[in-house]
């Protein structure tokens, strides 16, 4: 089983032994998101942009960095399950879509 | 091999192909990121929430929640790979934490 | 009269002569600010840190710069006033507060 | 004089007497902005909607979304001053333009 369906699944299971479905409209999952957006946001706001990378590869900025990109990514899968959406089959599409769309030669936009 | 893992080397070989790592450092990724959780949040921002998740079952909001998801997927995998995370076993380790943190039987936070 | 204040009453008569106050709750207010944001993040996202700022006074990153500030700042304004916030005055004292908090002689958190 | 700029001036002696310019490039400022978002996302993620305003009227909620509202605006016109953008006029355009893109009689989008 893919990783994405095996932490859906146990996102699954993790909301309904909480009750807690009953609070995951998508606009608030999606609010739920933004916030954990903010406080990877945070951990690196101040950071020079050259030295971020490196910074990120001790402690304690790693194990933080770590634990709000899976804040970030549960959250994401979280409301790609209540949309019904197939998270890996989309990004695996948009991958290849992006690849005809952007052949090599340019510059990212 | 896992989903992640395998969009992970996609990106890799994408960005390798075009030269765009120079690009990539994590500051850059995390607004880029931050764009399309932009991009998400435009999509939903006036629907009723209680109509929200029916309404991205019929297109075209189907179609766009899928891309603008994608999208999303795809920069906090290569957020992931540049700050050198294991983003698959992070989420995982994270949900066991949330799990023991928040026992059954309160609202979430 | 306030800056602020004209702007919120501005907003105030073009949602009214609209019929969309219905639309601003504020969790869908927030979604639309987080979207404008995104926008803001797209124009400077691949710009070099060092570099962002000197760019920004040229066309057409200028304008574009601009229209995405105003977005921002005319939801954020609407959210305060659908939450009944003084916005200005709330703003002054958070300063005044940051100001004992931080004492000159530390980086930035 | 108007209060955003009474606000940019107060953060220009704030930034000034602590020395930390040299940390305000766009980018970084954006994403202090991202980070401060997110925030104000969390306070409101789980409220319902519908109760979302009147519930902020009372405390804790209605200071806590006052500071954050403010750290949100304060960054937004910090990072409009490192641009050399004039915010309030740049809002007051925007609006004008607004109201004739959007006549009255449609949804907002």
């Amino acid at each position: 089983m893919s990783d994405l369906e095996a932490l859906r699944d146990r996102l699954r299971e993790f909301s309904a032994e909480r009750g807690w479905s009953g609070f995951h409209d998508p606009k608030s999952v999606l609010l739920a998101l933004v916030g954990e957006v903010g406080e990877l946001a945070e951990l690196f706001q101040w950071l020079p942009a050259s030295k971020a990378a490196e910074l990120a590869r001790s402690e304690p900025l790693r194990t933080r960095a770590s634990e709000e990109l899976s804040d970030v990514l549960l959250y994401l899968i979280l409301l790609a399950d209540v949309l019904g959406i197939d998270l890996p089959a989309a990004a695996h599409a948009k991958l290849t879509d992006s690849a005809s769309r952007y052949p090599p030669g340019a510059a990212p936009s």
